[in-house]
């Protein structure tokens, strides 16, 4: 990828996280450098950094900056590490991956009791960088197991972003296409905009353009009219959580597009790594589902869209029945639907 | 509808045009009250109303205009007459219905040659008014037609706005709604924002709520998860031109809603005067698909949504194939679609 860096850490244990201000896309790349803790709360609590895998890697490298200027006293730089995570912590509490991530900074240091603080501070810089790695190199896998499904002269259609920008590199539903467009292959995207965020319109089509990938972004209601016009040959999607029977949920609007796709006789895939699938929950009729300040619906660009009084429903996510799934690309491989083979094993 | 007419004719022959800026809604309602030709073709022209059979109206309203004080001498009058309809002809170079209503007041102006300008002008305003009395009144059957199929509780979708503001009353696809309203029925409306215009957002929402019909927006992609909320009983929505077989062109986003509806079980109707159907065409694949500028994709709402570059699809209109349409409600009744019974010999 040719663009930089959705977040990174620069220098060593006293350096800063830079990362990408999301909210300023595509208008302006701007990026932020966060030199102390309240910064870093701000730019996860305003989306400035978002999706889950990018959350954790936030999280982690925030603890690196929150124990700075510690001291060298253990018990003082214990305090300010709890200290530090339960600040994080307070700054998108239903960020499940951010909780995952500042548990395992605080279990790497709580091993570490009795090192010199300096050495604590090396290897907890080291766990966010691998927390880093370990992301960047688990999309590069997916994208190595659905790569080959991308053919020369296709066309993939895409909803929201499952991009670069909301995991530490690649992404997972776009992970197949870097791979793909590195090894030659020339395909077209379409991005559907995705209302109401528009993740789909400013990222997905930010990042891709970025890499050299040719784009076109439909508004959400041309997808269908795009299939039947035959220029869509596959489509890939992200997922928030799929349940054990795999049943999907996903962005708003992924059900709509699957349903489609299924009319017109496109494959449908889900990319996500196997962290994704949820085996305590046995179908999609058990995933909670979240709905949002209907203000995003009214009042989306700036400018208010809908009348006053008006209701709206904002759904921000729908479950797409494993039916209408051709197969799930993970970091272990791809699994194909309609095979027999139960998920469970696949994940064993 | 309690809600202010989109058009109307206020006073006697040198009265005026007064209608609602529809570019203004749904954040105010303005009327603008029309007294030369320059006001009028701004206001066509700038989209101030729009809609066929209600640009239809405009014209013939907007001729009226044209001749105010041309005098009593014949000839002075007839050129104002074509000079007036030859200037209203440009404000819309595209609009079928814009074009048939200056013909009819050219032809019936013509009929009357010999009798005195006053006379002549008091006919012509009775034509124009005329000319929206019958749009009305076709609407209102279009209603009559159509309003049994929504029942008491009833959940419908509808796309893009085929309304009271799109003609001189009641509209196409809202006028069984405006109809059942008033027998007491309850029902729920569901209007899909229609990107990348947002004419449900906007205008549908609007004149639903200001009759007092219970209305809710949501974005395009979520009509696919509302109907398998099983929120969704019934599709209307209106049409641009139906083939000999049935195929109807309309707003883009209408060939999904229609795929999604049959996925569902739900049955998919079309509301539309007759002279939509255009018999000369003998399936959807001779209809010519209007496409629109990219820049309504993306910056619709005054910013820019989508990256500088990266192209956007912008095809304004769909084809839904007939297979996928329950019915065709129009001024002439109810035809259902799948009976044997041949579009030609419903329109004879």
């Amino acid at each position: 990828m040719s663009v930089p860096k959705t977040i990174e850490w620069i220098g060593d244990v006293d350096g800063h996280i830079r990362m990408i201000d999301q909210t300023l896309l595509p208008g302006e790349l701007r990026m932020i450098d966060c030199r102390d803790l309240p910064t870093v709360w701000e730019a996860i609590k305003m989306l400035r950094v978002r999706g889950a895998p990018a959350l954790g890697v936030t999280a982690a490298m925030a603890v690196v900056l929150g124990v700075q200027g510690a001291g060298q006293e253990e018990a003082a730089f214990f305090s300010k590490l709890d200290e530090a995570c339960a600040h994080i912590a307070t700054s998108r509490p239903t960020a499940v991956n951010l909780f995952w991530a500042l548990d395992r900074m605080k279990r790497l240091a709580a091993s570490l009791r009795g090192e010199p603080v300096e050495e604590i501070r090396r290897r907890l810089l080291d766990e966010a960088q691998a927390i880093r790695d370990e992301d960047a190199a688990m999309c590069r896998a997916i994208g190595e197991a659905g790569e080959h499904l991308i053919k020369e002269g296709m066309g993939v259609l895409t909803h929201c972003n499952a991009g670069g920008l909301a995991t530490a590199e690649y992404g997972t539903a776009l992970a197949p296409m870097y791979v793909a467009h590195e090894r030659g292959r020339g395909f077209r995207v379409y991005a559907d905009e995705t209302r109401p965020l528009l993740q789909g319109a400013r990222l997905t089509a930010w990042e891709l353009q970025g890499a050299g990938i040719d784009v076109t972004v439909i508004c959400d209601n041309m997808a269908a009219c795009v299939m039947a016009a035959g220029k869509i040959d596959l489509v890939i999607t992200g997922a928030d959580r799929i349940a054990g029977n795999g049943d999907t949920a996903n962005k708003v609007g992924t059900y709509g597009v699957a349903t489609l796709a299924r009319a017109h006789g496109i494959p449908f895939y889900v990319a996500a790594p196997s962290s994704t699938f949820d085996l305590s929950i046995s179908s999609g009729a058990e995933i909670p589902i979240e709905h949002r300040d209907p203000r995003e619906v009214a009042c989306g660009f700036g400018q208010r869209t809908v009348p006053g009084n008006v209701p709206c429903y904002n759904q921000a996510f729908d479950v797409t029945p494993v039916e209408l799934i051709a197969g799930f690309v993970t970091e272990r491989g791809l699994m194909a639907t309609g095979t027999g083979q139960k998920i469970a094993d696949f994940l064993a």
